[in-house]
């Protein structure tokens, strides 16, 4: 009989953090195929972005003291000397008592150090206007590197580029962007009950429902998934698919045996294929406590109980952070639902509970989360939930009108 | 001069919809293709999940009522005449005063109507065991299709495909998936002063931002982006492009030109498109005013503004729905989270103000919103920003602690 080590689901995680070295695999890709990847090192920009002072109206570029003053019943007179074409370079020198018409986005000519709203000049000839509002220096422009610095850090490793990182990178030039190669994941199911979705589901079987949940969450996580199929309740059979799954990829998962008999060959099997080994049996939560954590040669591998919500959950709360972040030692900042919980919920101190629940929307604004009923073990009651509101190990239960964190699945 | 028909974001949206034929093209794919798709029509159920009485612990098969009365001190005694193996029909029928070993996840055996735990026995002899805790009927144990029962239907159309219901649908025994096809989205960026990332900025030039944001947007909603490149701020060239991004896909976006010029580009191009053609030009919101929708030949296009912040905003408002729910006049439910805005901002009313902010977890556990500064046009802004908070049109700005809406970007 071995000894458990129940943790709890920090110390499972910081315990898995501790025995995983840091990935380094990275490759390069175009830019638009960086959406979600995981950057591999910082960016630097190497120009000013823009690249010149630049207006944000259409008006007139002008020395701004020249304006200084300006009423609409004493307008600033300026003599209009240039145009700024949009694109190009303005050429030239903007003198005192001179404004250039200038349209949105348009190149501030040297000299100038403000924009005047078209809305607030009138036209006196073809060749001077009256300025009815004084502008300060800056006004109605983007200055050079304000959005961008040269030699700044624009994003940082580690960081998960988002649509507008797309752009930043676009805007400082990088069409090529290093990130880090995905992380590998092969999934296996245990269980003699249990048949492929093609297959009859013959008296006393079931069809595998993990290794497609599992899947899809590995998809999400930004992994790659790889499934080696159901693998009967045996030492041998299990650990020869465990040890192709594990040669093949960067982190394994086993779900199932539901039975003790299954557990106790999925545990033996995790105990044998290497260093260090089992990190813990047994999580302190509900659903999904009888899990195991194991690190062998640098890569997790997870045993996760044939309840498919379980396998839900803690597949989520310890393998998820590791396949988000590429297996960058850089936890990415994720934030839960506030809701209000719509009924009095128990739950044991010392464990965290996870409770499936749907979310609707109040007149008022406020979104209330109402647990959703049903054994732990239906898929049906997951496929219902919008997430899972999370209940701490702090705290015995929450009451109804409480907020609590939800996380959608 | 044309006329502005300036709409809220609401009637922009009911007017879009009204507009836009529903889509039509399915597809089938493999299962494991299925995740983020829409559902193209209900599923339902051939058979029932579980398809047999089912035990959900380790223990014994038996007739509930042979349990009644039972206590530590008085156990209820019955006969192990049986055994049911894990994955096996169980054969045969258990009789009054009959017990089955059964592990969990096995089949009950005829006759039986509840499960014992193994904790609750204590074994007499070999073929005789003492039950030291009555169960009720349907105890410790899953009904033949409680999961799911035989002809529900159990997706129905419109849904966006989880991890979860990828393995529902194995479970039923669904491997290949009636799923929409993705909305195709031509993206072209118009304005003289734009060029290539891979290209130098010259004095008077920025990179093109826009069309790399709304890419990353499209991907993230499940669309299939393609982009057409720069198109200088010209009638005919844009005219040309936009027919053609028009032929080629479902949806077009156009952002910029920025300056009152190229805009007025813009909107004749897409007036001049075809029927039924402009259906606003102008929203009630900041940012993102300029912005133009309309339809033709049932695709939806948009004009957005040149911007990168407010083309971002515009597109996650009218863009993104008809993406994510591909075509189908269904809306995808989806949550903001509630976060505490930590400084009073004003807004105008008749308006709705999307605010770019940060978010920051406190020690209770409540999520507060620090608005980001900084010009709209900067798309480091959108970079610094976690998402954006929605202060809704009816509403004079919001007060510090106030909670809003955060969609998180």
């Amino acid at each position: 009989m071995e000894l458990f080590n129940v943790l709890t689901v920090a110390q499972a995680r910081s315990t898995l953090a501790s025995h995983l070295p840091a990935r380094t695999q990275a490759e390069t890709v175009p830019l638009l195929q960086g959406l979600n990847r995981i950057l591999a090192r910082d960016i630097t920009a190497l120009e000013d972005v823009p690249g010149f002072d630049r207006s944000t109206m259409d008006g007139y570029a002008v020395r701004a003291r020249d304006t200084f003053g300006a009423t609409e019943s004493l307008p600033a007179y300026v003599d209009v000397t240039g145009e700024v074409m949009m694109g190009q370079e303005a050429v030239g020198k903007l003198g005192s008592g001179q404004a250039w018409l200038i349209p949105t986005g348009g190149m501030l000519p040297p000299g100038a150090d403000a924009v005047v709203m078209v809305e607030y000049t009138e036209e006196l000839d073809t060749n001077t206007i009256g300025i009815t509002k004084p502008v300060a220096p800056g006004d109605n422009m983007v200055r050079r590197g304000e959005d961008v610095a040269a030699g700044s850090v624009v994003l940082t490793a580690g960081r998960r580029l988002r649509p507008q990182d797309l752009g930043l990178l676009s805007a400082v030039g990088v069409t090529e962007v290093p990130v880090m190669l995905p992380v590998k994941v092969g999934i296996l199911s245990t269980g003699n009950e249990l048949v492929e979705p093609d297959q009859p589901a013959a008296p006393g079987k079931v069809r595998d429902i993990n290794s497609y949940t599992l899947y899809g969450q590995v998809l999400e996580a930004g992994g790659i998934p790889k499934l080696y199929g159901i693998i009967q309740d045996n030492f041998d059979a299990l650990q020869a698919a465990m040890r192709q799954a594990l040669a093949e990829n960067d982190m394994v998962l086993v779900s199932g045996g539901s039975s003790v008999g299954a557990r106790d060959v999925t545990a033996r099997v995790i105990a044998a294929l290497g260093q260090p080994g089992v990190l813990f049996h047994g999580i302190a939560i509900k659903p999904g406590k009888p899990s195991i954590g194991a690190v062998v040669d640098g890569k997790a591998v997870f045993g996760l109980p044939g309840h498919p919500v379980s396998a839900m959950v803690v597949f989520n709360l310890l393998a998820r952070p590791i396949i988000q972040s590429a297996g960058l030692p850089v936890q990415q900042t994720s934030f839960p639902l506030r809701a209000a919980i719509t009924r009095n919920v128990h739950s044991a101190t010392g464990r965290d509970d996870f409770l499936r629940v749907t979310l609707r929307r109040l007149e008022d604004g406020s979104i209330v989360a109402d647990p959703v009923l049903g054994k732990s073990g239906l898929i049906s009651t997951m496929v219902k939930a919008d997430g899972v509101a999370h209940l701490p190990l702090t705290k015995e239960g929450v009451e109804a009108g409480e907020l609590v964190d939800v996380w959608l699945f």
